[in-house]
């Protein structure tokens, strides 16, 4: 099922770059990869598939950033319910065109993520394809069961909060369409959406601390990501459009792309920041803690309620954005 | 990462159609899936990308087959190494062409396998692609850590056997592209190349047994895969060519194709049969024991010498055939 003479030479390279660990029984270069999981211990797994045209655009996505993203939105996923990254598996269909120096800045964008993490590449293949550039990267984890925050536990009267500034991604994309990858003014906003920071300490820290009800990573956008939570717990959320964190560099470029900053914010995708729900009394405990152990703030964008749904309150109306998802590149 | 509306639907028929598992903590529907391993098992994953055009031709191949072999190839590499194969996840980039009933067939055949071996689809993505269909599956497995078969054990003096008939995949292969896919009289070869079965059963006596030095699937043929188990064993193995186990019919389709049926036998690949080397003295108890416990043949084929590479023996003559790949669709 691969190039073969290619198949060996990237594996080669790869098994240089890899590092090694106490749990992996058998690594690169077998049918599987074998590792253990300590008996108290959980086991998560997740899988996200880019296409080239589709989820990036090789015209503004230098391949270095490309191979750290799809390392980061995967270990993402893990730190979404509070888990560590552990093991990853890398996938490519590869076009004839794709060159071996591409290949080599993709692995070491990728290989640096994972290093970042003390994750271990631990298999893969590498197969020809004909017109598109397509990359499916497998990450494993693990934690303690008690420590897991699903989708499902949001609890009506729940505060819902997110970390960090919504939007910045899909403003980074905005501009890269508009030729502004390279100008230095934007640069913070095209890095999240070349280059997003998988939020692996900030999951542990809340995991830990026994406090959120659910939790996924804001990678559809905050309609579509809070809509996730609240059917999966069978409730209903507001969000005040107002409270939405939104950098002041993410307004400027908003205006300067004659955009809604509001929009990029809710329906942008990709920032992959986490949003939980806890109750009202431990929002600020848990701001407190988050402050303490790793810095940076939290915010209050909205309340868990009755009902199914999400809603926008913004000026004194609502309305529903329930799965307002983000659409790629149409 | 998807296309909201469609995954949502996709994602909700997937769920309808997976199964459950005692270990299994959170399957489809959340950021990852979490899973438990008992304490003195060990873990297999296993990950294998199938890229239209390249890996598969929907000119011939039935949407329900293709789900099938999309399995069943990654839980051939689970049953290489002697594991019971335990979840799977699926990532689809399927072109905007790519109709409901054909993903509804397509999911059928796929969730047949699983259910074969009750293993059970905990999560996956399905994202838009442009011009090729893309299929990325990763499978994980478990086993006893004492009963693992790797590639690294072969010995000098072991015997090198094969399960079954090979070069039927590749003669079936041929069969499709000549526009024979229908034709009554070679449906066992195009059913080996359109539908492959995976040796979970025998994987498993032969990994209890530990009679087994070193193992692998016969997925790029047996010049390719052999080679494989040399390298990481430090090894090399000679093939006798009249001991390479042939069909009637793969014989019978050859003179029909003009086509040399060892040269399928050794470079076909795909044939998910299993090759692996024991003592000479555990040749005859291993075939018993395989008799006995879920009937089939093995054949000796060769065995391993020392030095490096993979020759064959035909007709007094030897030549090295290391690594002569099956080059899909070239």
């Amino acid at each position: 099922m691969a190039r073969p003479g290619g198949e060996r030479e990237i594996i080669a390279r790869i098994r240089q770059g890899a590092g090694n660990s106490g749990d992996l029984v058998v690594g690169i270069g077998d049918d599987c990869a074998v590792y253990k999981t300590a008996s108290n211990r959980i086991s998560l797994v997740t899988t996200d598939t880019m296409v080239e045209g589709v989820h990036f655009d090789l015209r503004w996505h230098p391949s270095f950033d490309l191979g750290r993203k799809a390392a980061s939105v995967n270990i993402s996923d893990i730190a979404a319910m509070g888990g560590l990254p552990r093991f990853a598996l890398l996938s490519l269909a590869l076009t004839p065109a794709t060159g071996s120096q591409w290949l080599a800045e993709f692995m070491a964008g990728f290989s640096a993520v994972l290093s970042e993490h003390d994750v271990v590449l631990i298999g893969g293949d590498t197969v020809q394809s004909g017109h598109e550039n397509v990359l499916s990267v497998t990450v494993l984890g693990e934690m303690a069961e008690a420590e897991l925050i699903t989708r499902k536990g949001a609890r009506i009267g729940d505060l819902v909060l997110v970390s960090g500034f919504l939007g910045e991604a899909a403003a980074g994309l905005a501009l890269c369409r508009l030729g502004l990858a390279h100008d230095p003014d934007w640069q913070p906003l095209v890095n999240a959406h070349l280059n997003p920071v998988p939020l692996v300490a900030l999951g542990r820290v809340l995991a830990a601390s026994g406090l959120v009800h659910a939790m996924q990573d804001l990678s559809d956008g905050l309609a579509t990501d809070l809509a996730h939570i609240c059917a999966e717990s069978g409730v209903g959320a507001v969000v005040t459009a107002e409270k939405i964190p939104l950098s002041p560099l993410l307004r400027k470029a908003a205006e300067s792309c004659a955009q809604s900053p509001l929009d990029w914010a809710i329906s942008g995708g990709e920032d992959y920041q986490l949003l939980f729900t806890v109750t009202a009394q431990q929002v600020e405990p848990l701001c407190a803690l988050v402050r303490e152990k790793i810095g940076g703030e939290l915010s209050v964008v909205g309340r868990i309620v009755e009902g199914q749904g999400v809603f926008l309150e913004e000026a004194g109306r609502s309305r529903e954005i329930s799965y307002r998802g983000y659409e790629h590149f149409r």
